[in-house]
């Protein structure tokens, strides 16, 4: 049997950026000091790929399924269901991810004042979550239950006969914009769009003039007077991980999101104590974790949040700080097992002077023996614009993944009914009963 | 609301060569002296792009078109129809590119001496055009006109039940050859062919013993004996470029064709005085046009066709000082509004040495505050390959557009019934009916 490499893929949250005034013009990745992730990339591989496209700012959830294989454009189910996930609430219906909100009504529409309402505390929510658990829409044919879960967060399921998750967002994503109506984007979900319009209607009648709205007004508070609706989505049918690409895959993780979609490709899922999915996070821990879990799996997913954290608040001296703690961390990959593929990028770019997701291409690195050779020698934007793995989307990540970790199947080899790609482990195999 | 940049985009038409011997074996970009493209090239991001594909020589309309972020391949409705479009000729049928030329006969074969029949003064132009405007083909069931626009250049419309664009060339786009049998590319075009065909044997007869014709030979001069016809079209159904991607859009150009496609796609076009689509055109002009603009659109498309017509003419030469007086208009950009995104490209290269567009890659600059950074000091190919836009297919330059000017919209969010991917403006959404 081949020797195959394990691999660690580390997903540094929202990595890659522009360059910052504050940093002299150099880039968080540039003006820190990261002396391993340095030496990974002067022995390693560097390149730059789109997690989805060029110019496509992903979310956190369709950054990751592009870059673990999956086809958005046939798979991706809708955002709504991995928040959903991540706060353990599932559904059979269409979910939707709601917030509470301040609107106010202008020439017979309704304008956002505020997307969180100012980010409304826990008491008054549950109270005004509480009129809205089991609304029943469209005569009865549709029922709609509202869970409450942190602050200004929720979720919107619709149960019922015809439903579909093709329907557009009513939050504009804007403040200072109207609620738009809710459109079905096919014929099937016509029904859904109308049973979302009830919902918005009756819910706005129910909370604009509610005690705990008025109670707020006269506190100088924002109301929660509005429910506001994104990410329609069902729940996802989507192959696991393993069956997909050969590993028996587990993930390391702390931000709820994260072990969401790692839960819905059937990543075994681990949260090590110290990690807290923030920029004080424990990294040193994640990655004890993920090297101890390489006697039991072959593919390490670790995921650290702090960098994404640091560029949403817009300060880059933060990002450079998370980046160097990273770093020492990373110090025991240096000198990895013989049969260790570590692979380090982020999920989408997040530059700090937008305190945003952008379309902006992320470096890549590869780290192990035996790889090819380039001449980049620090791991920044810079170097992985001319490295040896070039330019890539990531739809091409796992197919590179399996080339460098000796698991790639040579093209039109096929031990499995449907083209797979990989070398399959003994117990994948249907062997020939004699 | 969100501050959003506005867009100048300039096609250069024919940028991107390969090195001349007489320019001591630069490329033209390398040996001209374009301070103002050097300088946006080091502050900016360079990239190369493919305007269809590697190796894929563009048309000027194909180019533009996938640029603009069309797929070339469900919405390309052939060359014809923005040749037509430019010159007034809008029709309902088929639309054929059509040239007065000279052919001879041979062994019962055509062959082409002229393709432009000594480019036939308007006059007898006019006289014979008048014998072909409405000619009835297949016993009266397809009609076809044919319109006379300058020089040897006119236009064929065929009309009737049952007609395709699907047919070839007659034209072998190439003197000394035979003129071809059309031919149809799938079984809808049958009919078509046929009529093509029996408008060639008419007009050839109608022509060739013209007392016009018997003048021109007479005196010296080449017949104007044969209609060549090219780029069977339909009439184009795209997509307004406004509705595409969010932008209020304008063109400033000289040239029919690029004033042809800009209409076709519902920009609102200007033609500055001194604007020539030649060599001395006022390039800045073009520019100063395309600032005033900026008031009102936010998309403006300036496109500058004096490159092209050098490299047509294997002047590497002319393309430099050409490519020097486009820098010299550029001037007011290099320091541009804080919220201008200005970018600098070509259609398709068309090297010198060929004499005609080519595959080759095209570079790209993408200038304003707070992009990426890059290595990238001067604006040529050389720089432009290791730049940190990277490469990447004409179909992405829209998003790439969208990402840098702050109108990207994250994947998975739908104010739209259709994936769109940009931030509407709020006259583009449909509000909620309370």
């Amino acid at each position: 049997m081949r020797p195959m490499r394990r691999v660690i893929l580390l997903i540094i949250d929202g990595l890659g950026d522009r360059p910052s005034q504050s940093l002299k013009w150099l880039t968080p990745l540039q003006a820190a000091e990261i002396p391993n992730m340095d030496l990974m990339a002067a022995k390693g591989l560097l390149g730059m790929q789109y997690p989805i496209a060029p110019g496509v700012p992903p979310g956190s959830d369709s950054g990751h399924l592009s870059i673990f294989g999956y086809d958005l454009d046939k798979e991706y189910p809708g955002r709504g269901v991995f928040e959903a996930l991540s706060e353990g609430v599932v559904g059979d219906g269409v979910i939707f991810r709601a917030n509470f909100s301040t609107v106010r009504e202008e020439n017979g529409k309704l304008i956002v004042v505020d997307r969180r309402a100012g980010r409304v505390e826990k008491e008054d929510a549950s109270l005004l979550a509480s009129e809205l658990k089991d609304l029943y829409l469209l005569n009865g044919e549709v029922k709609a239950k509202f869970v409450h879960t942190l602050e200004h967060r929720g979720f919107l399921i619709l149960e019922g006969e015809g439903l579909s998750s093709l329907v557009t967002d009513v939050d504009p994503h804007e403040e200072g914009y109207y609620v738009l109506e809710p459109e079905p984007i096919d014929d099937k979900a016509v029904k859904t769009a109308e049973a979302v319009r009830e919902f918005l209607l009756i819910s706005y009648r129910m909370l604009k003039d509610h005690e705990v709205n008025r109670k707020r007004i006269a506190e100088g508070k924002l109301p929660a007077n509005f429910i506001l609706l994104r990410g329609a989505s069902s729940p996802p049918k989507l192959e696991p991980f393993s069956s997909r690409w050969g590993f028996k895959p587990a993930a390391v993780a702390a931000g709820p999101m994260y072990k969401g979609i790692a839960r819905a490709l059937e990543f075994e899922v681990f949260h090590p104590p110290g990690a807290t999915g923030l920029p004080d996070s424990d990294f040193s821990s994640k990655i004890r974790k993920a090297l101890d879990l390489l006697e039991e799996f072959d593919f390490i997913y670790v995921h650290m949040k702090g960098t994404d954290v640091a560029s949403h608040n817009k300060d880059p001296q933060q990002k450079v700080r998370v980046l160097e703690r990273i770093d020492l961390a990373l110090e025991p990959l240096t000198d990895p097992p013989e049969d260790l593929l570590v692979v380090i990028t982020g999920d989408h770019a997040t530059p700090c002077s937008l305190g945003k997701h952008s379309g902006d291409p992320v470096p890549v690195l590869f780290y192990g023996r035996g790889l090819p050779r380039d001449d980049s020698s620090n791991f920044h934007e810079l170097d992985a614009q001319v490295g040896g793995l070039g330019w890539f989307t990531g739809s091409s990540m796992m197919r590179l993944i399996l080339n460098y970790s000796d698991r790639a199947l040579e093209y039109g080899l096929r031990p499995f009914p449907r083209p797979r790609g990989y070398i399959p482990r003994i117990e994948m195999l249907n062997p020939l009963k004699i």
